[in-house]
């Protein structure tokens, strides 16, 4: 069984009998490796918090990236490889500047999640800022704009989904089970924290600190928490 | 049996001795593994409708698209790997802008479906425009021109038939028989509307809500239903 | 024996130790699945009828298209992988009109075999209109130019011949045989329809209709038949 | 032994351990199930004659042409796969026609007959007119210039060889060895056409027509036998 | 288990079903064979040392370089394949130099690494500076910009971290628990160095001389220490 | 043994574990399977002879060329495939001709053989000029130039030597080691002759004629021997 | 064991699961069965002392380069595949000759071997100088420039070591002994070459003669010994 699944695996992009696309499969399962980050809409906007593997003490805990901002009015969580996740966003901070210069006005977060997909889809192609395999992350895409808030979530096969709530990476299950429990529409942006960061908290192995745990808002601009912002969260639960 | 038939998959564009191509059944496969839409053409216009499988309650209903519009007068229903639709789709919008550039009037339903058709014929490759494999998905396309409303379905070979009436997905075998029974060439638009939603809710496992189900007509334009709208046309069964 | 040979079938282009290129054996394969077409030469021009399959009452007979025109002179019915045939047919086009456009005067019939079976020969070179795998599809055309009516036979490999009488797909065998019992060259345009339709009901499983049958004839010029027209060959049978 | 013969056979141009070329011998192979020709050079000229096998009495004996003017005073017999014949049979007829527009006068059988080996050595390298496997096809190629009348062989390794007479295809090693019997250097143009068509009798397993055999020569300018011409050479016999 | 492994190992840039990639896990073994080199950050500026293997008494010990300046303020030790390290520094010394050049100011120390990486990435794509495998060597990256000093820490998957001290190598594992238990933030530039070489010392299996070991900083400019000052820092020990 | 070996055929320039390049060696196993050829080189100048293998009565002697003349000064003769030897040696004449055009002088032998062996040597690389495999062919070349007469011997791994004396071919242990014998460095030009045809009758089966061996010689032009010269040779033995 | 090595061959720079580059280390092994080359270092310059292999009497024993001028002020001596080091050394010179005609000053020594290793190390991307394995040779590199004499040591890697004396080839091991116990920095120019030659005599298996040795300095411009001037290092072992 094993044995013959494999004939399909090594063609990057080949359907197998049954119709599946065993590299992408295999791509999310790199996602299931990563370190969690969870994303809360909200009227007031989006909240999003990931979790940091710190391996060493020697580490500086600022440089372990795991959100970043695309533009102003856009950030994103990644889970899976993180050097995969910079190139999707290096390329979105492109595509919305680029739009910035050519319409005078920002780009939406759906067409900057679509533009981030195209290049995750076309994969194999050889073509210019495509990779030879499939990009082995996941993102949650914040973003606020004429429409008002929106969360958006991408998977390696380069199709995303709206959503009002998302978890990612290995502790995502669980954590998906608990927002649903915990999320309604009216909850305020200061909830969604403590909902963010209460249940990665669950998820975790180690206690949550400034240090091994990142906090953003889009309300309505990117914000990337301080230490002291993150403690006071912290502190709330 | 099952060892030797590998040897032709691994080649994506490859026949078999008895002159498969195993790679476009495998894609084929991947639409059976897809959610249903239902196409019905009347003399008043056409009626797409489509199941939409909403895994999570976070998920925001209206994000899951599976019925688009490609210009005016068109749009098209899908099931299966929506991320190559979202290609094939993107494709015929450039298409049909560049046809009303160029000839100051609209491109024929036909020429469009030929065109989504010559791009998904070509795979395997290496041009621009062109995957390294099948697309993986089946669509119903419904437009309105010169020669009145019409209906197509395309599937991943990059062939294409004219319909009166079509199901696709995973539940299109029990959906074409109902099809069959409940079609006949004088139905109403608003009739069109009851038996494609009401066969959709034979095919789907959950009750039938404006969540789960999309709704669009070209009757002669392209028209999303609101979910109220839908809940119309729900009530009525 | 059936393993070694599949050491030479992945090369698409490869010769066997029998100096043999079972791709293009493969794709001749191919055609023996599809529906029977056939054609008649007389000295008024030449007839072709060929079966169509509609596989669902829902199926929109005139769109399953088997007989196409290429240019005013010439049209061609096909078996085997229709999305192929159409690409042949659309480069056909391109090169017929090219010609009226440089030449002033329409490509001669043979001419026209020839582009076609030029771009079928070089399949596997990565050419811009060349495809990765030989073209799955055989056609008959029938043309008249200044040396009269005409009818070529062309198959994947990129050969062909100049015939009085053929018939190509499932039914081929068959339907070969009844051609050399009941062709002779000095049989009219009408005994020809006569002949190739009654040929073309022997071979098919069903009743023969307007629906699952199309005739065309170049007599000079290109014409396909109205289902009356259809009719009205049936009727004589 | 022959699973390891295999292993070199896939690469269409890797030499096996004991120094060979399979993929050239391969197509030689195919030469061998190819229709025999023959020809017989004179002082007054040359002479080729072919076997026509005519699978059907359907098809248009003329359209079956084994015998090719490459320019006014050059002619070729072919025998393998004849859609590759027509290859290099047209790339000939470029250079051919290239050569007297730029020099002004006819381009030398050796050249011509150099220009199409060149072709013929380097496929499997994906140059433009190139092919990616050899060309499964051996010519004999008569002409008549400066040095007076001339007659080359090549094969698919791109090699050529001048002869007085020689004969090609499935029958060529019975004919080889009545050619080296009947021939010799003072026999005049009709008696060479006496012993081409009496050998290619002997190696035929049907009656000998002008339907099934085609004649040409080349003295010094080439000509196609009529019907009524090849009649009257049979009738010597 | 090891044989079905092997299938991923071959594509370079390919998933296994775990969600691995192996070509990256085997390069980053390549790096354990290496030799160590030792990376600490003071207040002051940033130490680097590195073990380096004199296999002949014949080799001149300074032209074993595994400390390489990048920019003025900037330099880095490596561990692994010495020649891809000195691509990788090239590439990073062009990059630099062009940022003067545009800018008029140095480039900081993490677009440095950043684009050191963004090369490192994209292998096995035939762009022009990638390489048709990943890296195989790891790097300490030690600089100096305005905000002050800095160590990044890169690996061949193209991942960065910044760190306050870190080995990599063959005695990396127990170097880096050494430098968790001796270093703190306060440690000036000279107990840096004395860290530094102490650790070194106990992971090498010879003496530790200025022949087999070389030190240098960045503070704030980059300085390779000479024989006469590796000495006095091995003479504090 | 074997199977194992095979893994590193294919590989058309790839090392085997004991350092070897397999490719390389089984087309110089082609050459030892060719006709044999001897070059004697003296103080007037060089002298080539070759033994021509006439498969056939009816082949034209004279068309089996195994002896080309290069530029005015330089000659070669050759053992392996002779399709392959074409091509070095118009690429030899193009490179001779462009240095007389750009220099005004004759280009030296050394440099005339360094640019066969670039082009041997760059195999499997896909540039213009360079083939996908070796070049199954060796070459002994005969100059003159402002150094005097030289004799280069080539193989398939684009290494060359100079030598006094040298045989290639089948024949080629053989006749070394009866040139060792019987060259000095005095002998003339005359007693070369008759050295090379005398070895040559050794190694072949057959009586030497002039239809079965050509001659050649640099001195200091090129000069190919009339079956009259080369018939006075003979007769001396 | 030796089968699953094999995986990892094949592709021409793919590190294995212990993170090794097989193709370069087979390549390596390529140059233990050259013939041995040692190069020593002193204050007055370099010396590099070769054994030629002459393998037939007939042999040209000049035309057996092993020690090949690069510039005025480099030399480098070579064991492996000569075809490969004429690769490099043109590229060298070029390298060379471009330098001078840029900035007016030689090329440094160390540049010069620099340039060299980039070119091994980008083996098998298809770039233009670069050959599709690695190079099979290594070299020792001589020159003389504003840092006075030095020695570098190049291997197959792209890797480059700085000497003060190095044996390459078959006998390395041996020589590189004896050269540890002989050397010391303070010999003079003239007994570097009895050094070098006299080890050179117990590692070949013949007699030494100015036949099967070179010798060549830099010191400080480049000099190949005449066959008198060997003869006298010779004479004085």
């Amino acid at each position: 069984m094993f044995l013959t699944r494999t004939e399909y695996d090594r063609g990057v992009n080949t359907f197998s009998p049954e119709g599946r696309l065993f590299q992408v499969e295999y791509a999310i399962e790199a996602i299931k490796l990563g370190s969690t980050a969870i994303g809360v809409k909200t009227k007031e906007g989006v909240v999003l918090a990931v979790e940091k593997r710190i391996t060493s003490p020697l580490l500086e805990p600022s440089s372990v990236e795991k959100i970043m901002e695309i533009d102003d009015h856009i950030g994103c969580a990644m889970s899976g490889l993180i050097a995969d996740a910079r190139t999707l966003v290096e390329h979105a901070r492109v595509e919305t500047q680029n739009h910035r210069f050519s319409y005078g006005e920002p780009m939406t977060v759906e067409s900057t999640t679509q533009a981030l997909c195209d290049l995750a889809l076309r994969f194999g192609e050889g073509e210019e800022e495509s990779m030879s395999r499939p990009f082995g992350v996941s993102l949650l895409i914040a973003g606020h704009d004429e429409n008002g808030p929106s969360l958006y979530y991408t998977d390696p096969s380069g199709t995303f989904w709206q959503c009002n709530a998302k978890a990612i990476g290995s502790g995502s299950e669980g954590a998906d089970s608990s927002l649903q429990e915990q999320f309604n529409k009216d909850i305020t942006l200061q909830e969604a924290e403590t909902i963010a960061v209460s249940i990665l908290k669950q998820v975790m192995e180690e206690k949550v600190t400034p240090n091994n745990v990142d906090i953003a808002k889009v309300a309505p601009a990117y914000h990337l928490y301080t230490p002291q912002e993150v403690e006071a969260v912290i502190s709330r639960l």
